[in-house]
C-alpha cells in the first residue's frame, strides 16, 4: 500500500502524539501541529532528504521549524521517523525539567532539532544563512558532495516580525532557490482572528522581492507535494502559502485563537478522537502507523549511501578539506600564521584604529581559513570587513566569500547563525557597535546555541565624535556582557585585535564580539610574546615602579588613557599598575588565584571605559574610582567629546589624588 | 512672481548650505540634502502646514526625516523657513560640540525636529505613531481642533530595515490616510549601488500591505506636488517613490556611493555650483531667495490663527481637556484614585501575578486617565494590557483606545514613541519581557528622547516556566538597567505595582519598564502607606530583629524567598533585614544619605534576583552574596526551575551560613 493511503493516519499520528502531550504537560501549543500534520507528513514522507540514523549527514536537507511553540510536531516527527533521541518516553515528558523535548525546539538537545526556535521570525532567517552556506559549500565541493533543499515552516508571526523582511529580502536578492517556505496561513495568532493587526497580502510581499509563489490547500497532500514539487523547479526562493485550519480536528477550537497556546483539554481531545477517527491511547501510535513512519524514514538511506561513497571517491584534498571544515577545525597553518604577524605587529608599532587593525588581522586570517565568510551590513568601509580574498557572494557567484547584507543588522546576524548551524564555514560580519541592539534577538541565539559567530563592532565609543548619541555606544559593552555565553572583546591596539581574533577563531564553543575603534589608537604590545595574553581576559600592561597604590583598568582605546594616567600618577609619586582587560568573560575564566593576583591588593582601583559603569563593579567594588560615561554621548569632535564627559588621564589624576587626600 | 518659478533657486539654497556645512564640519552626509532638496522645498514651500513662529503649533503637520544623516537638509529647512533656533550661525556649527545642529537630528536641540533620528527606519516608525496619534486625538476633539498630515522622507535605508515592514504592515491595516511617504529612491547605499543587495520592488511592497502608491521624478516640482495632492486625497496610507539622483549636481560624484557620508571637497562643490548656478558664498543665502523662503514659512499662519480661534471658541471643558493633554499633565482625580486603590489592596492582600496586579491597577488608571492608550504586540491575554474601558483601535473606529500592534514588538515600541511625540496621549503597551531585545533600538529612543512611553514587560524569568530558555529573560533586567535615563521597575506584589505605575506615569522626563511575573506572587504590602515607597527604588520591607547582620535586598518574585531566607535566618540567630529594591534607577536618585542608610552596614550582603549578577555589585559588592542566574533557564515548571537554580530561602540560609563560618 503506497504510504500517501494512510497519508491521514500518519498525519493524526503527529496531532495525536502532540495534543496528548501538550495535555498531559498542562503547558504547550497544540495549535501549530494539529493543523500542520499535513504539511508536515508530505514533507517528510515524499521530500526531506535525511536519514535518522544518521542525522548528521552533511548533504541532509535541513528543516526549520520557524514557528517554534509547535515543538511538539517536529519532535513527533523525530519519533516517528526513528531519530533516536526522541523516545516515546521523551513525548511523554514534554516540557520537563531534563527532557530533550523542551518547551521550544532547544538546538543540541536533540538530533534533527537544526536551530532553536521560539522567538519569532528567526528560523525562518536562520534558514536564508543555511541556503546561503550550502551553495557556498556548492561552490567550493560541487553537485556530488553538497546539494540539498532547506526547508522552513512558518507562522503569521514569523511574516509579522520585521526580521522576516529583511530575511525574505536578502533571500530573494540572492536567488537562494533551493529554499522553500512552507507559510501556514491559519489566519490566527494570540489576540483573535489576524485581521485584528494585519491586512498584509503576503504572497504578495513575498513575489516584491523576487520569490516564487504558490497557495495551496494546507489540509490536501497531492496539492502541497505538487507545490513542493514546483517550489523545487523554480530558480528563486519559493513560498508556498498553506491556507490551514487552526485545531484541525478539535471539534469546537478549531479556527480559534482558543486552539492555540493552550491544552485543549480531555473532552475537546476525545471530540477530536472521534472526529478523526484516532482510536489510540495517548503515546500509542499503531503499529501499522508506526511502520510506515519509520519506513518513510529510511526513505533517504540509499541516497546517504551513495553520497557517502561520492565522498570516499573524491580526491584526498577535497575529502580531507570538507570533512575538516564540517568538523568545524581550522587549517593547519593558521596558529603559525597569526604568530608570525603578531611578531611583525610588535616590530612595526603601527598607530591604527581597531577597525583597521581588525582588517589586517583579517587579510591574514582570510588566507589562511578558506571558511570565514565576511560582510557587513552595508558599512563595508567603516567596519573594514572586505579584504583581498574575499569576492562578492551574489547570486552570480555563489564562490564569493563577501556578503552586501544590505542594511539588514538583524536578518544578517540570524543568517550567520544559519551558517554557522549548517557547518562548513565561519562567518563573521559587521555593523556599528551601537546597532548590536538591531540584531540582539539574534546575538542571544548565537550564544544561546553556542554558535562561532563572530560580530565586527566598529565605532564603539563617543570616539566615534560627530554623528552624535545615536550612533554612539554608551550601554552597549555592559548589555553584550550581559549576555549568558557570549565572549566580548575591545582590543586596544594591532596586536591585542590579532589576540582577540584568534581567540574568537578558536573557540568553537559561543560567538564573539569585537568592539572596535573607529579612531586612531597608538601600539602599546611592543614587545612580542608569544602567548595570546588576551586569553586571559585580563593582564598586566604595566607594573608599577614600586608596591602599587593604584590599579588602573581599561580596555580598548581609553588604555592609551591609562597608560598617560600612569605616568602622571607615578611622577607624583604613586606607583602605578595597569591591567589591560579585552575580555571580562575570559578574565572570569582564570582560576581565583589568577583573578585574585590580578586584580591586586592596591589601595585605590580606577576603571576607565568610555561606556556605563556597571560591569565594572565587579572589579573595582562599588568604592572603586570609575572613569567614563553616565548618560548619553554627544555630537562633536572626538577628543573634545573625550574632554567634555572627563574620560582623561589628569581626570583619573585628580580623582585618585582627591582619594588619597580624603584618606590622608 | 509665484514661489515655484523660483524652485530650482530655493532647492540650491538647501543644497549649498548642506554641502557648505558638511564641508566646515568636515563631517557628515551631502547625498540626501543634494538630492532630497526639491521634495523638501516642494513640500515646506506648498504642502506643509505649520508655524515657524509658533512650531509647538498643536495641530501642525509633522515631517519626519526618518533618514536622519541627511540632517543638514532638516536644518536648512528650518533656517530657510525662518525657526528661530536655527540661525546661520548654528549651521556653521554643524556637527560641533553644544550646537543644535548635531550630526542627526536630536529632538529637543531645537523646536521643528520632531524625532531623533538616525537609527534607520525608526523615523518611518515613529511617524506611524504619530498619524495614529492624529486620529485618536481627532476622534476625541473632533476636526476644528485636529486634523493634519505626517509627512516621512525615507531612504533605502530606511525601508530595507526590518521595522520598516511592522511599520508599513500596521500603517495600511489602520489606513492612516494622513501618512505620506516620500521615499528618497536614489538607488545607492554605502557599500555602492542598491543592486549590490537589494533587489526589492518597494512599490509591490508596499501595496501588498495596502498603501497607495505613486513613482515620480524626485527633481520635477509640479510632479512631486501632483503626486502629494494625489496622496493626500488617497483614503489609504501613502508612498509616493520619488526618484532621485544622488548627489545632485556634484559634477563627479553624482550617482555614486562618494557623495553620501563624506564632504565632497572644495573642488566639487565649485564644480557644483557652476553647474547648478548659485554663485552665492558659503553660508549666504541671497536675500531674494531667503524672502521668498521666509514667505514660504509665513504660509500656514493665517490658518493658525484660524485654529486658535476654534480652540478660544469651543467649550471650556474640550478646550481646558485639550490644553491638559498637550501639556502632558495628569488628570486632577488620579492621584486620589490610586490613593484609595493602594488602601483597598493594603486591606485586601491579594495573591496575584503582578501581571495581574498591572491589569487591576489599569482598570483604575484608565478610569481615571483618558489619554492612556493600551496596546500589545500579539499577547493581550498574557500581558494584562487589555481594561474595560478600552476597546480595540481600528480603521473603523479610531475612538478605540487598545491597539493590536501584531507580533511586532519594535513597530510597537517606536510607534509608542511616535504617538508620545505627538502629544495628548500616553502610550503603553507589551511584550514578554524577552523580547525588550526585539525593540530595544525604540527602547533606547525613548530614553534618549526623554518621552513618557511605558513598557509592559510580563513573563519577567524563569518563573514563565515551560516555555524555556528562549523566552524566559536572565540578563534583561541588567540590560535594561544599562540604558540611560530609562526607569526599570519590579513590583513585587499589588501594591508596588500600582506605586510603580504611578511613578511612571507621573514622570514626564523618559520611559518605564515594568517587569511582571506570571506566576503567582503574596502580597508583601499588607499595612496601608500613603507614600510612595517604590519612589525611593529601594526601602526597608522587613526590619532585623536586632543589629542587623544580614541585608538581603531582592526585587519581584525574589521577594517572597527573601522573607523566607530571613525567616529562616532569624531563627538560626541571625538578624536580617530585607529591602526591596523595585527600582535601581530612583534609588540612585536618592540622597547619599538615604542610600547610604538603606545599604546598611551588616556585615553581610546578599541579593536575590531571578536574573544575573551585573548590576548587583554596586549594592552588594564584589563580596557579597548572589543568589540568581548565571546562565540560561530552561524547560520546566517554575518550581521546579527555581530549584534547579538554587534560588531558594535554603540556599540564601546556606550561602550565608557558610559565610558566616569562614568569618568565625
Amino acid at each position: 500500500m503506497p504510504v500517501s493511503d494512510n497519508h491521514a493516519r500518519m498525519a493524526n499520528a503527529i496531532r495525536f502524539l502532540s495534543a496528548d502531550a501538550v495535555e498531559k504537560a498542562n503547558s504547550g501549543h497544540p495549535g501549530l501541529p494539529m493543523r500542520a500534520a499535513d504539511i508536515a507528513t508530505v514533507l517528510y514522507t515524499r521530500f526531506l532528504k535525511h536519514d535518522p540514523h544518521h542525522p548528521h549527514w552533511p548533504d541532509r536537507d535541513r528543516f526549520v521549524l520557524s514557528a517554534g511553540h509547535g515543538s511538539m510536531l517536529l519532535y513527533a516527527l523525530l519519533y516517528l521517523t526513528g531519530y533516536e533521541d526522541i523516545t516515546i518516553g521523551e513525548i511523554e515528558k514534554f516540557r520537563q525539567l531534563g527532557s530533550k523535548t523542551a518547551g521550544h525546539p532547544e538546538y543540541g538537545h536533540a538530533a534533527g532539532i537544526e536551530t532553536t526556535t521560539g522567538p519569532l521570525g528567526q528560523g525562518l532567517a536562520n534558514a536564508v544563512g543555511m541556503a546561503m552556506a550550502e551553495r557556498i559549500m556548492n561552490a567550493r565541493f560541487g553537485d556530488d558532495l553538497v546539494g540539498h533543499y532547506t526547508y522552513v515552516l512558518a507562522g503569521d508571526g514569523c511574516l509579522m516580525e520585521g526580521i522576516s523582511q529583511e530575511a525574505i529580502a536578502l533571500a530573494g536578492h540572492l536567488k537562494l532557490s533551493r529554499l522553500i517556505v512552507l507559510f501556514d496561513d491559519n489566519g490566527i495568532s494570540i489576540d483573535g482572528p489576524i485581521s485584528l493587526s494585519d491586512s498584509t497580502d503576503q504572497c504578495a510581499r513575498f513575489e516584491a522581492s523576487g520569490w516564487h509563489v504558490q497557495r495551496c490547500d494546507g489540509h490536501d497532500a497531492d496539492a502541497i507535494a505538487r507545490a513542493i514539487e514546483a517550489a523545487q523547479a523554480s530558480d528563486k526562493p519559493s513560498m508556498i502559502a498553506c491556507k490551514t485550519t487552526i485545531g484541525f480536528g478539535a471539534p469546537t477550537r478549531a479556527g480559534s485563537s482558543k486552539a492555540h497556546g493552550s491544552p485543549l483539554g480531555a473532552e475537546e481531545i476525545a471530540g477530536a478522537r472521534k472526529a478523526l477517527g484516532w482510536d489510540a491511547k495517548p503515546f500509542v501510535v499503531p503499529s501499522d502507523i508506526l511502520d510506515l513512519w519509520r519506513l518513510a524514514g529510511l526513505r533517504s538511506a540509499k541516497e546517504r549511501k551513495e553520497w557517502e561513497a561520492r565522498l570516499a571517491a573524491a580526491s584526498g584534498e577535497i575529502r580531507t578539506e570538507f570533512e575538516r571544515r564540517m568538523r568545524g577545525e581550522l587549517p593547519g597553518g593558521f596558529e603559525s600564521a597569526i604568530a608570525d604577524y603578531k611578531k611583525k605587529l610588535a616590530a612595526e608599532k603601527p598607530k591604527l584604529a581597531t577597525r583597521k587593525s581588525s582588517e589586517n588581522a583579517l587579510e591574514v586570517i582570510n588566507a589562511a581559513i578558506p571558511e570565514t565568510i565576511g560582510g557587513s551590513a552595508d558599512l563595508t568601509g567603516s567596519n573594514n570587513t572586505k579584504t583581498s580574498q574575499t569576492t562578492p557572494f551574489s547570486a552570480d557567484d555563489y564562490a564569493g566569500r563577501y556578503v552586501y547584507y544590505g542594511i539588514r543588522e538583524h536578518g544578517m546576524a540570524a543568517a550567520m547563525n544559519g551558517m554557522a548551524l549548517h557547518g562548513g564555514i565561519i562567518p563573521y560580519g559587521g555593523t556599528f557597535l551601537v546597532f548590536t541592539d538591531y540584531c540582539r534577538p539574534s546575538i542571544r541565539l548565537s550564544a544561546l546555541m553556542g554558535l562561532r559567530v563572530i560580530y565586527v563592532m566598529t565605532h564603539d565609543s563617543i570616539g566615534l565624535g560627530e554623528d552624535g548619541p545615536t550612533h554612539q555606544p554608551v550601554e552597549h559593552m555592559a548589555a553584550l556582557r550581559t549576555i549568558p555565553n557570549l565572549r566580548v572583546y575591545r582590543p586596544a591596539d594591532a596586536v591585542e585585535t590579532a589576540e582577540c581574533w584568534q581567540l574568537a577563531l578558536e573557540d568553537t564553543t559561543g560567538p564573539s564580539v569585537l568592539a572596535l575603534t573607529r579612531q586612531n589608537l597608538p601600539a602599546v604590545r611592543t614587545e612580542h610574546v608569544e602567548e595570546n595574553l588576551c586569553g586571559f581576559g585580563a593582564y598586566e600592561l604595566e607594573t608599577a615602579s614600586d608596591d602599587a597604590v593604584v590599579t588602573i583598568f581599561a580596555t580598548g582605546s581609553e588604555i592609551e588613557i591609562a597608560l598617560a594616567a600612569r605616568k602622571k600618577l607615578e611622577a607624583n609619586g604613586h606607583p602605578t599598575r595597569v591591567v589591560s582587560v579585552p575580555s571580562m568573560e575570559r578574565f572570569a575564566m582564570q582560576t581565583r588565584q589568577y583573578r585574585t593576583a590580578m586584580i591586586g591588593n592596591a589601595p585605590i582601583r580606577v576603571a576607565i571605559e568610555a561606556g556605563i559603569r556597571q560591569p565594572w563593579d565587579a572589579l573595582i567594588g562599588p568604592d572603586g574610582i570609575f572613569v567614563g560615561m553616565s548618560g548619553f554621548g554627544a555630537s562633536g569632535k572626538y577628543e573634545e567629546l573625550y574632554a567634555h564627559f572627563g574620560i582623561t588621564a589628569d581626570a583619573v589624576l585628580k580623582a585618585v589624588e582627591e582619594r588619597l587626600h580624603e584618606a590622608a
